[in-house]
């Protein structure tokens, strides 16, 4: 049986492009995007993604093309991802905060033919980025008017469409995530991936063509990414801000009539404030911004089943999530129809429920690698099964709880102990607020246990009492051997626990990783 | 950047086999079929899937086994499709109401290794069949009790998981369908559409992992087995019924809490002369068997997308909806987001709104060709396009409506005219009742249109005053050149107009098709 048919494995080829294209036919009057004065139609966008995708085509970046994105929120970005998909080219969507030396280092890691950058707010990183890189790109300006401008080389070139065959496998846009080893990896993801994500996200968004989607997060995250692509998949509006302002986000959610968004706390406050006396009509996305819908930083229909469970595990080399609450089950919730997921311990055999080990994913919508890092991606298949590098366990009902990043990790003997499981176990206790588990050296065990606590005002609690509370709940060599009881925790600006200030301050010899 | 790493081609393969080794770990404890005496976790259901998968193994039917399904519905029908998905073969469930000349035709053609047959009710189709077919089969009987049936089998044979890698767009299923030039031609649907279509069911019909499904109709029919397959995809629960049996079903909805079911107007008057007492408690499916939510045979909750909007078009090679009311628009709605659909004329250009022509579709949904089929393979692919034989149009808004079947057609001098578009128009005059259009043989043009007109009672209407009608909306060569108006119209048993019949009852001379 094989494959079926040859001219009919041609014909189920489908891809992001296809999808666009569908949307010409079948929504030909209704709004793609909006982003300040632009405002297209399906076919409008489509012209231009063709005259993008020309120009591409012009330049030589077709099958092995990679186009850098330096800017904020734009409907250009979407339209790159979409030429790139009508050709099989790929695009990197790059933090815009970050310094020029990593956008250089970035540079010189992508080797892009081209890089479409921003004027406005980001001229300076630009240009210095451009001139510590050691690869040269061709640079144009998606914001800008000269002759070398992004609107100006759009204008030169043919809207017909280049109508190329395209694999649905083809990476269309590559990523930047963790970096491990100091050195962070741009995770490769398909159209295929994004595709059928987008079906699982539709379904937990509860999007249809009639959804206006802010793109209110920055669009370099794949947590703000996938509302925008499942909303493009479905025919519905996506609407661009170039970066968090609450009052034009105000604005926009009464004129579009939003009814999904990411805002974050910060910036609900800020709209909570700005809009207490009810300037702005905002019932398309909230009843009113008190309202008791929120419990998560994603907006949507309080009757969404994202909305009624909010729980999910993923990153970015899974398409995001690969768990959801709204699939059943406590914890981050079960696994997507979309992936197998497994928990292993550090021999690579499968764990049981209730026992932490690493969490690896296989499935259609894992990326299809690091780009240019050979010797990762052989470290990270694992018979067939990408290796997360998170831990995890499963629950007796078969849904998955996050522990922490396997590769925040103290050794001791043999044993590889997780700070994140034995945090867990010592915010058990009542009397404590906040823990951090470090590793300090030790001639003979490499490195003990220190566990740093804060205490819950008024309570009081000795290191055995709390080493006992320990010991009881997991196994004995997990458990610190030293306690130090201190009154704060180090913090990174985003609020979250700084591991490596920590260790730093508290005596640790850091946090190796075996593999 | 070609298809990404290679090890990373492997970690993304994903099938149904996948899909229920992850439901094993998500669901331990979960039900995940019903069928009389039987209740299987998720766990079970997957051991016997490996003993099936293993017993197809020990006799030679890897990638290309055949299994003909000759029974009624049975878990063990979605346990052949499983055991085919984890080794890479193709299940065929064909209409067990077929005469023992139809089945023995289907198994010469189709040439299984394997024949899985039932005892109960099929006995005589099966023997005869067995005795008419040349081909030569293994026979199994899934209800049997002897040495060589379907339990005895599974028995013999280990549950370890045979492991195998299958490419996910290998054919699993072969459904018979429409026979154009008299032949019934498989259409072979792969794992990849079968699994991304379930996500599109799964956001349209409401199913979730609390889903209960009740397999009333036949699943030899892909309309049926949609739900079936979501429900598996989500991890619900799908409650087998052999057929329809009005009691039986009530019993089930009540004893299993059904959510989704499929019943036929005639089944759904004899739930309510049963229940009209109110004996059963329906209210998992129903308020009430009298709810305003009736209006389609598809039965789920009725705040569903689906239920909304119960609009479609398909196909078996299309597997089944490509369109849906849902997404939006008038007519059968708009286009799935795994299809692209264009409707062309006869020289194969694509035509604009409103006007009718062949449709034409194109994406991860379709078909991977007919089975043995590669004539007709060639044919029904234009440019990378399957050709689906049926007449449509776009509506203004991009919405698809269905014309009707293009191969009934009628021949009048070049022109190729669609009896489906004629008896619309004519169905627009106030006085008409049913009309059924069809072609005279005529000398000089090949045919003439001939309509048979059925007029509401009390109405009067001249054949002149009709044609003129007809010249009025639609192009003039269309308009029919002769009227008789009738009594009735021949209908088939189904209700159905039995157009052979009219054509042969009124002087007609058949429906020929170009191409």
């Amino acid at each position: 049986m094989t494959l079926g048919h040859p001219a009919y494995q041609q014909i189920r080829m489908h891809g992001l492009g296809d999808v666009l294209r569908e949307h010409c036919r079948s929504r030909p009057a209704m709004t793609a995007v909006v982003d300040g004065e632009f405002r297209l139609t399906w076919p409008q966008l489509n012209q231009r993604v063709n005259q993008l995708a020309n120009y591409l085509l012009a330049n030589g970046l077709a099958e092995d093309g990679r186009v850098l994105w330096l800017g904020q929120n734009s409907f250009r970005l979407l339209e790159c991802m979409l030429a790139a998909a009508k050709i099989g080219a790929t695009v990197c969507p790059i933090n815009w905060r970050m310094s020029a030396g990593e956008v250089a280092a970035v540079i010189d890691d992508f080797t892009p033919q081209l890089v479409v950058w921003q004027q406005q707010d980001l001229a300076d990183t630009a240009n210095q980025a451009r001139d510590h890189a050691k690869h040269r790109a061709h640079w144009i300006a998606h914001d800008g008017d000269d002759a070398d401008s992004y609107e100006a080389l759009l204008s030169l070139h043919s809207a017909t469409d280049p109508d190329l065959a395209v694999h649905s496998d083809t990476p269309v846009v590559a990523m930047y995530t963790a970096a491990f080893d100091g050195k962070p990896n741009a995770a490769l993801l398909s159209q295929s991936a994004m595709l059928y994500q987008s079906l699982m996200i539709a379904y937990g968004y509860s999007i249809t063509e009639q959804s206006s989607n802010l793109n209110s997060g920055p669009l370099f995250h794949l947590g703000t990414m996938l509302a925008t692509l499942a909303t493009f998949t479905f025919g519905g509006k996506n609407v661009f801000i170039a970066r968090v302002d609450a009052e034009e986000m105000l604005k926009l959610i009464e004129a579009e009539a939003v009814t999904h968004a990411f805002v974050a706390q910060p910036t609900l406050l800020q709209i909570r404030e700005i809009n207490k006396a009810g300037k702005y009509d905002t019932s398309s996305l909230w009843s009113s911004p008190e309202a008791p819908e929120w419990s998560s930083p994603l907006c949507m229909p309080k009757d969404s089943p994202f909305a009624q469970q909010a729980r999910v595990y993923g990153q970015t080399e899974v398409m995001g999530f690969t768990t959801f609450g709204f699939l059943g089950g406590g914890g981050a919730g079960r696994v997507s129809p979309l992936a197998q997921l497994r928990i292993v311990d550090n021999d690579g055999n499968e764990l049981p429920p209730g026992e932490s080990g690493e969490i690896e994913v296989r499935g259609i919508q894992v990326m299809s690698g690091y780009y240019q890092r050979d010797d990762e991606n052989e470290r990270r298949n694992h018979n067939g099964w990408h290796r997360t590098r998170d831990l995890g366990k499963r629950l007796d009902d078969g849904s998955v709880a996050f522990v922490g990043p396997k590769t925040t990790m103290i050794k001791s003997g043999v044993e590889n102990i997780y700070p994140a499981e034995v945090e867990a176990c010592i915010a058990q206790h009542n009397a404590v607020a906040q823990a951090c588990v470090i590793g300090v050296p030790d001639p003979k065990w490499e490195q003990n246990v220190k566990a740093l606590v804060v205490l819950k005002p008024g309570e009081d609690l000795s290191a055995e009492a709390l080493i006992e509370h320990c010991r009881q709940h997991m196994a004995s060599y997990k458990k610190p051997k030293i306690v130090e009881f201190v009154t704060e925790l180090p913090r990174a600006p985003d609020g979250q626990l700084d591991r490596k200030k920590a260790d730093a301050m508290f005596g640790g010899g850091g946090y190796p990783a075996t593999h």
